[in-house]
């Protein structure tokens, strides 16, 4: 039996366990591993020196380096995030619905753990512990498969999680890592029907559209963000700047940025010139269409290519359209359906925008950098998801849970 | 481009301008399909006569012949149908949560339709209009892929809703019937994410496992129901024999009918023979353990397989076990995680059984036989989803919408 296989079977026969198991229990399971992480500190940051190490020997990138490295206040962090979670509500057991029949049937749907989680990502050891946790918290057994690059630092994260689990009632099992980084470990995952019941990827867009193409568990696609913002005719000139330069720069290496900025030619007409100028002094790099590189000369020709790519850096492509419905047909056509602003004074606009657009969370006049589970409440996040099944936006403990329907007789019988 | 491609992109087209039809535009559209389908009845019927003398050419067995027959009866029951879904409520627009922030910021998740659903069915006409009147109530373009067995049938069908549509604000090209019933469609469809947000197969096994194992677009696994009773040792006799019955015999053909009982070994040794000798009684054939073969000469020996067996006919396997928890392991290793039931007067074993059985529907007390859209209060089904994600049961019109991130700014940005 392979190692993911085996993993696999303890997963699913925790997960059962985790059926019977009580919110303080699990809360108390949570604590106990965000002590053992303090506790374990030292050792923890050794293994995660050994990955920097390695990385630096093998010309990992400096971003990608500050992605693996862990130190005291990483560690704390990862401490704390564990207490905010165990404040929050546990959403197993809540009624969605219920129903009480003529026949004095009663029928309730409540809130279940989904099962088992897999979960592949890349890099970051805080998702390690995000993940594990997030999943517990929800009665889920959760099986992490993380990068190569951070195989030490994870290896020491969940030998911390194992130590606080065996001291709780939660079982030992419910967190299982796959050792083995290779590629067919992530292959074999794909096709764990059997024993997961979900796989979350989390991470570039090579790593989804294999998860996507091979996987037959059911997958919950996350992360991709080619995001938008629409400045219309009637957009006031300060809101605009604000708000696209707060969306482009406050951090652009992340989804929730935007990429592409869709101009209405009115307003360009009188305001376009000095939004560009202040882009391009800082930093950003325009692609613009003819009608931008024809009066802006520091403008490159955008080519195809530049509407459907999601820079993640000081970049930006830049588009004049003649009405709101064109904004739209090309966020339909390029965009990722993550994160998507309209910037108007019209109000039939602003409806039109937010109905039409396809996409997870749709914003008027304000920055596309509040999608998050924070942000919009959930106090947690696993992810954002860009598909429309299951969950949609940001992720929080809901979007891990499942639903059942609890069916109370006293011998009805269907006639 | 293929038939499939191109009435992909046709139906994404309509999706999008489905964003922006009103509650009452849908039903009246509704109307002009229920009343359309009176209109042609005549036609609609001879349609399905060369189906069924096709049918009857190929040496297609009487059962499926009766699923694809239509006739005065069974059109009127389509029309009523119809009405009975436009007095449902619109679940599109429902606000779902709500969150203003301290910065001014509202954040609002709205109940928003899914886009486009891929409908593969087989044989039964009835699920072409089904599955798209239950779409556009909740603003969904439609592709359904019946089988070559109805395709007549549906042909008459869908020129019938498109007749209807083109009177009415909603777009033709909502509907469209693939109507090439080739292998290689079928295939298509599987990969067809550009277009395609969902896809729900309606059929036998080997159909639903063709899809979840091809498909890359996002799949809600329905139907198969390999349904348990279990009979706890506190059982009380009368009720136990009258849940079983009814669970067996009222409807054998149908997914929420039990294929296998669990007998506590102590309630056996008073009452088994009993229920064995009715079950008999009644032509059905029982598949049993040793313990069952060894005290009922009826009774054939069962096979592993048989455990696994959906029999969907007279016939059911009988197990005894020592224990609650024994039937539950049981049931989750072979059940479809359709409907399970336990009968039982002991309290905490209800519970265990409920909370611990992994499956869309546990019931205490009651025939299983009640898992179904309209006995759980949602007036319509579209299917019974036996996956976790996304919709877990019988799905009513809400498991045909997604949600959005509404969120209403006045300049604000994230610092």
């Amino acid at each position: 039996m392979s190692e993911v296989q085996q993993k696999g079977k303890l997963a699913k026969a925790a997960s059962y366990q985790l059926n019977g198991v009580t919110t303080e229990e699990k809360n108390q399971a949570l604590q106990y591993i965000a002590e053992q992480l303090i506790q374990d500190k030292e050792v923890i940051l050794k293994e995660n020196q050994k990955d920097l190490q390695e990385g630096e020997n093998n010309g990992i990138s400096k971003a990608i380096l500050d992605r693996i490295m862990l130190d005291d206040t990483r560690i704390e962090a990862m401490h704390d995030a564990i207490f905010q979670l165990i404040d929050l509500n546990d959403p197993i057991g809540e009624v969605l619905e219920s129903l009480e029949k003529d026949n004095g049937l009663r029928v309730e749907r409540k809130r279940v753990p989904i099962g088992v989680i897999g979960m592949i990502y890349e890099a970051r050891p805080n998702v390690t512990i995000d993940a594990a946790t997030l999943s517990l918290k929800t009665g889920n057994a959760v099986i992490l498969r993380g990068s190569s690059s951070a195989k030490y630092s994870n290896q020491a994260l969940v030998a911390s999680i194992h130590q606080a689990l065996a001291k709780s009632k939660l079982p030992v099992d419910a967190v299982q890592l796959i050792e083995d980084t290779s590629r067919e470990t992530a292959q074999q995952l794909f096709t764990l029907n059997e024993y997961l019941d979900v796989l979350i990827p989390r991470g570039g867009k090579k790593l989804i559209q294999s998860v996507l193409q091979s996987s037959t568990v059911p997958v919950i696609e996350t992360g991709a963000g080619n995001c938008h913002i629409f400045i219309d005719a009637s957009a006031e000139k300060k809101l605009a700047m604000k708000l696209v330069l707060n969306a482009k720069l406050q951090r652009p290496s992340v989804c929730n940025a935007i990429e592409s900025l869709l101009i209405h030619k009115d307003w360009f007409k009188e305001h376009g010139l000095a939004l560009l100028k202040t882009l391009a002094e800082n930093q950003v790099a325009i692609y613009g269409d003819e009608n931008v590189c024809a009066v802006f000369s520091k403008a490159k020709q955008a080519t195809e290519e530049d509407w459907y790519t999601e820079y993640l850096d000081l970049a930006i492509s830049v588009k004049l359209v003649s009405s709101c419905e064109e904004a739209v047909n090309h966020i339909n056509k390029y965009g990722t359906r993550h994160s998507e602003a309209i910037i108007t004074t019209d109000h039939a606009n602003a409806v039109y925008f937010q109905q039409h657009v396809d996409a997870a969370a749709v914003y008027h006049n304000a920055s596309t950098r509040f999608t998050d589970g924070f942000e919009f409440g959930y106090g947690a996040e696993i992810g954002i998801s860009t598909q429309k099944l299951h969950a949609r936006g940001p992720m929080g403990l809901p979007a891990l849970t499942s639903s059942k329907f609890y069916i109370y007789g006293q011998g009805q019988i269907r006639e």
